[in-house]
């Protein structure tokens, strides 16, 4: 089962790298790191690099499909080769999947029109402008298009439809190998449970939220 | 803040991109991937290449030093230079810390006797071998060596220095920054919660309790 994960510069790392680490798991995946072109890409804050070891061409039909979200115009940094891959790949896809803000690329190339999906609780609006019916949940399936929310809800959307393909006991095996018992030091991880001052916070930090945006926060 | 990321050859990719993604939002934080040689340096599956922007000789002396696990025998991979590294590292760091079996290279080092500490729940017993009081929790302090057990409890731990280092408030805006509202979708992420077949089918896939293992569970 081929997994094919696109990057584009200025993606945020762990979108991608929390889904991998849990679908590499599954018994008989391949997952592949693709870019426009095969080579060094750049994640938001410039202090990471990941070789994309193929092209986009060179891997036509993987089974799922997952693309990262980012900071700003991911729409534009992706790109339209992205975009019209993305289109081809989705029609022979068992799985076509976003995090983040993943889920503005994938309207971007019309997979999500009229669908409800989700995306950084910052980016709902932008997802709603595009014609998508935008929820505030963490992960949304809709037909084979999955969804999640912010960055570290790829982790969660990856056990979740490891579990529909290869059944409750490997996903569940595949969450004790990565010891996924999260215990957060605060109860802050979404703009429902955190303090309304760190909510106002963050959403003050975010040009998203003034039409182009970052979920890259470095807070000063 | 330099915050410096040491990879070998075999590391778990989570382990390192989770404590990443949360550290490089620190104000002011400056996180670099080191290894023996600058280069590409492959994760335990093989699917997946990070650069090592730096050798371990061009950043002597980060405030915060980060060792993930991998699978296996992390200490020969990590090899001699790491762990002289680490212990000159050490004399001046803020922080010394490790994610899953990254724990048995600071042991290796020298740099946990005696301390308590913790580990992927499957190199517990090894890490107690090692001379260090090895405990099952997910975050442990003891003094500036801080430890996380398995892959995804590195998100935990640096999200629990993130707030020793720059308060509760930034620590806060992070983790709503990456929207870390954990859902996994069973409560198997451990021994102690997991069903009772499901450890042992995890506990059987892996060579570390008959010895030499692997955390990287490819579950068949």
């Amino acid at each position: 089962m081929n997994v094919a994960i696109v990057l584009y510069d200025g993606f945020t790392a762990l979108d991608a790298i929390g889904p991998y680490e849990v679908l590499s798991r599954l018994p008989g995946a391949r997952v592949t790191f693709l870019a426009r072109e095969a080579g060094p890409v750049r994640t938001d804050n410039q202090m990471l690099t990941i070789l994309a070891e193929h092209s986009l061409a060179e891997l036509p039909r993987p089974e799922i499909v997952l693309v990262p979200g980012g900071p700003g115009d991911v729409v534009e940094r992706a790109g339209d080769e992205v975009l019209e891959w993305l289109r081809q790949a989705d029609q022979t896809s068992t799985w076509t999947t976003s995090v983040c803000t993943g889920s503005l690329i994938l309207a971007a190339a019309g997979l999500l029109a009229g669908r409800r999906a989700t995306s950084h609780w910052l980016a709902l609006e932008e997802l709603r402008r595009l014609g998508v019916e935008a929820v505030s949940e963490r992960v949304v399936f809709d037909g084979k298009l999955v969804t999640a929310a912010g960055v570290s809800a790829g982790i969660d959307m990856a056990l979740t439809f490891a579990a529909r393909i290869a059944g409750d006991t490997v996903a569940q095996a595949i969450q004790l190998g990565i010891e996924y018992d999260p215990q957060p030091p605060f109860d802050a991880g979404s703009p429902r449970s955190a303090p309304a001052e760190i909510v106002e916070l963050v959403r003050g930090l975010s040009p998203r939220v003034q039409e182009q945006g970052t979920d890259a926060l470095s807070v000063p």
